[in-house]
């Protein structure tokens, strides 16, 4: 028997399917949502709505977009010589915020992983070969996950690039101690990376 | 100038207002609700607006209810003779989902709190007092948190329940160990509140 309305019961269900969220989350949030103004969750349900409706991914480099290019393709100011390679738009988000790169983007959409069935094919590399072909490019920067799925995706789009004659520096972000670290909770790759690349003061 | 799409941006913003979750699992979820199916965002924007509508508060114990009682003070085979006292209906829940306790609820929906302004009068005190006198109640649990402001409230209807005329028991849930807890990393209270509840073998 329920313990709550069944309404209720649906709600918190539907939020534990969300990531991060599971059941005891869900129930605060639902409970919240009772207390708070009937506002909150009419404009939560529109803005979800609204969120699936209009939205498609830009034409060129495949983030977010509700126009056809994305409004960082968009942006006259940014410099068109460069693309940074990233798995995903969350990616782009949490590089964007750092305000320090102004080139272009392109999002694979995915990473290559046999475990998952997910190969070459089914992410965005030959839309970014042909970008690379058709437009003048001086750098791409592969931003993959330092893990081993990002690491292989790097390596093929290194060697597909390397397939095209064209003259372009293909970089990967730097690895080593992150801000704030301890030396002594480390894992060894990393301390290895940081050592391998280890600067002169 | 925005990375994302406004009603993306508007998304994430509505789901960084809920509880637990801040902008980076906001954007997480709604970068997951982009990738899934249409379904999924339309399926929980139904729920919001269904959950707001048509449910209220039980008119005995105010738990959440979509019928004039809720379904357990519907339940025949509950002990009637037992009420206990919670400060929000997640507590109700946790209790309840125990499947340990037989007897009826009473949700306060707050807790007196002079700091945030929540006197006796705000919380369903006055309304538990009306169901002590009017029913033949033979045991009283309060189950408020224990902590300063949960102390208070139980201290409070204590001596409430106390100015009527009326013979019931009174009781507080125990505290000490929690299971699996770690005495060394165990508050005093906690301990001398072990201590003095300690049971003979």
């Amino acid at each position: 028997m329920n313990i709550l309305p069944q309404k209720i019961e649906d709600l918190i269900e539907s939020f534990s399917l969300l990531p991060g969220i599971g059941p005891k989350s869900a129930a605060r949030i639902v409970f919240y949502l009772q207390k708070a103004p009937e506002e909150l969750s009419l404009a939560l349900a529109d803005t979800l709505v609204g969120a699936k409706r209009g939205i498609k991914t830009c034409s060129q480099c495949y983030n977010l977009s509700d126009e056809k290019e994305c409004y960082i393709c968009q942006n006259e100011e940014r410099d068109r010589s460069k693309i940074l390679v990233v798995e995903d738009a969350l990616d782009l988000v949490a590089i964007e915020n750092t305000g320090f790169y102004q080139g272009l983007y392109h999002v694979l959409g995915g990473i290559i992983s046999p475990i998952n069935g997910i190969g070459p094919e089914e992410i965005r590399i030959k839309e970014l070969l042909d970008r690379i072909t058709s437009q003048t490019i001086s750098e791409l920067i592969v931003a993959t996950n330092p893990n081993m799925e990002g690491e292989a995706t790097a390596l093929y789009i290194q060697n597909e690039v390397k397939k095209i004659d064209i003259d372009l520096d293909i970089t990967r972000l730097a690895q080593g101690l992150a801000m704030g670290a301890d030396i002594d909770y480390t894992d060894d790759t990393t301390i290895r990376k940081a050592l391998e690349g280890r600067k002169k003061l």
